[in-house]
């Protein structure tokens, strides 16, 4: 019942001294330290690369990340469950991250940091967050987690999904049919979907001419969903105001790319939110207890849906 | 039973169009409109001038503003009332600024703006928000609101106001002696103090220094409260981290200030928090009557204590 971490080796040491400590009975070994192959009943991983088809007895693969988009999933033996990592830290890294990106739009905080530059002292019009529309793309634990923050500030909030959701407070659109009308009233897009083949390059020029003239863009999805050099045009056309990007299609992001220099363009290295190990555990030893009790885990995935 | 208005005329229009629909009744006048002097009960003015001494019939001095200290009261005769706005756009507006310049500063921000000018990307380490302590200087309506939404982020939350206070998941300090222990405490200092003989020059050398290393600084009080010179040479040595400031000892900033271009610091043109119109009017009208049913104001100043 040995259980096997293969991520960040930092952080695999804090992984492993809170699972001896809240679960000494089962061993908890940090790759490439396996033991033996055939004890090794669950996997922990970022990237598992062949460990799924080679150890003999694995029951269950758990993402390390609350994404699978980095799972090969054709070399996973198609009788074992993929579970995400659904847990307290995540969500609250990311329900910081976008509330202060909305804020930070709303606030006209982008347009401050030229004047600033050009050391101009001139305020600007201020609206109420009641006439400030924002839109989420992906509805689920995340992103219903953002939109219940910012419902709080009496932004006008809405969501899109792929089937329907009912969230209280925010006008939910679903579907391919309901997406335009979704982006027609968004002015400040908050992109949370996870990658699969629908969503890659999703965010593109299409997209971005069916949101308002002046709209903002705030990516914390996955890199791929990006056609980059469609945002720098609707930047460049006005057609878009600003952008957060917290993720890349190529990640780290080169350093002669033109992304860096772009006027209200603010980057951050892909740390919006990311797995906590002493809250993840909690998580882990809650889905294995599930497991060997024949309950469905937190965080299942539906391996042809691919999330 | 005239009000007169005086203060930024465009704004004036729209109380006058608003006032004119919920109280049709009353004249509404915008200066320098006064009309018959002597039919002039109620001033709702930013800087009356001689104003409140030299109309015969005045009842009460409204400020346009939540705060006071632009007001002369020695110009304003005993006997009058003087009612500070408190109305709930300031509070909201209030409330956005603060929440994005904690998470801005939580979430280690600027110093992804420098790495983003040097075309770095490299992540820093993250810290959840119960490990940042946020303490708020004043706990009036705009403190209390302040703290109220910055709690449901998980910041460890503390306040200082002169007199004792409770506010719910807040760690209270009170007065003179609890000052440094609060300060000593603190990550992230907000000041929302009222502008008061005791509070000028309040956030000097020593203050800084009696935060822990590092600590960083939100200034959404009054500018006169601020050292700009300890200021910089706070940040300079590193005592301080960031700061960000709404307020300045001399507005505008002039363009050679030094402040302009200090790393880590964002200027605003004093546009944290302003009075709506629309709902001024709502409770400026409600404060009428009041006054005319014997009951006190929303916002009547203790004049001796100056706020």
């Amino acid at each position: 019942m040995t259980v096997l971490y293969k991520a960040d080796p930092v952080r695999g040491a804090i992984w492993a001294e809170r699972f001896a400590r809240l679960a000494p009975d089962m061993p908890f070994r940090v790759w490439p330290d396996t033991g033996d192959p055939a004890a090794i009943r669950y996997l922990v991983a970022w990237q598992p690369d062949d460990l799924a088809v080679t150890l003999p007895n694995l029951e269950v693969v758990f993402s390390v990340g609350a994404g699978v988009d980095q799972l090969d999933l054709a070399r996973i033996p198609a009788h074992l469950p993929v579970v995400r990592m659904i847990e307290p830290g995540i969500v609250e890294g990311m329900v910081e991250y976008v509330t202060e990106a909305v804020l930070a739009i709303h606030r006209d905080l982008f347009d401050y940091a030229l004047q600033q530059q050009a050391r101009v002292w001139r305020a600007l019009q201020a609206r109420p967050a009641s006439s400030c529309r924002v839109g989420v793309l992906g509805l689920g634990m995340l992103g219903a987690a953002v939109l219940e923050r910012l419902r709080l500030f009496g932004f006008a909030c809405a969501g899109w999904s792929r089937s329907p959701r009912e969230i209280e407070g925010v006008e939910c659109f679903a579907g391919d049919a309901a997406l335009a009308p979704f982006l027609a009233r968004t002015d400040v897009l908050v992109c949370l979907l996870p990658l699969t083949a629908a969503t890659s390059g999703m965010l593109d020029k299409r997209l971005f001419d069916t949101l308002p003239g002046g709209a903002s863009l705030v990516h914390v999805g996955r890199g791929p969903q990006l056609v980059t050099c469609d945002l720098i045009d609707a930047l460049e056309r006005g057609q878009l105001h600003s952008a957060v990007l917290d993720v890349m299609d190529t990640e780290p992001l080169p350093a002669d790319h033109p992304l860096w220099t772009q006027p209200r363009v603010r980057i951050t290295p892909h740390i919006a939110s990311a797995t906590r190990p002493e809250t993840a555990v909690d998580v882990l030893l809650d889905n294995l207890r599930r497991h060997r009790a024949g309950e469905r885990m937190i965080g299942e995935i539906d391996r042809a849906r691919g999330y």
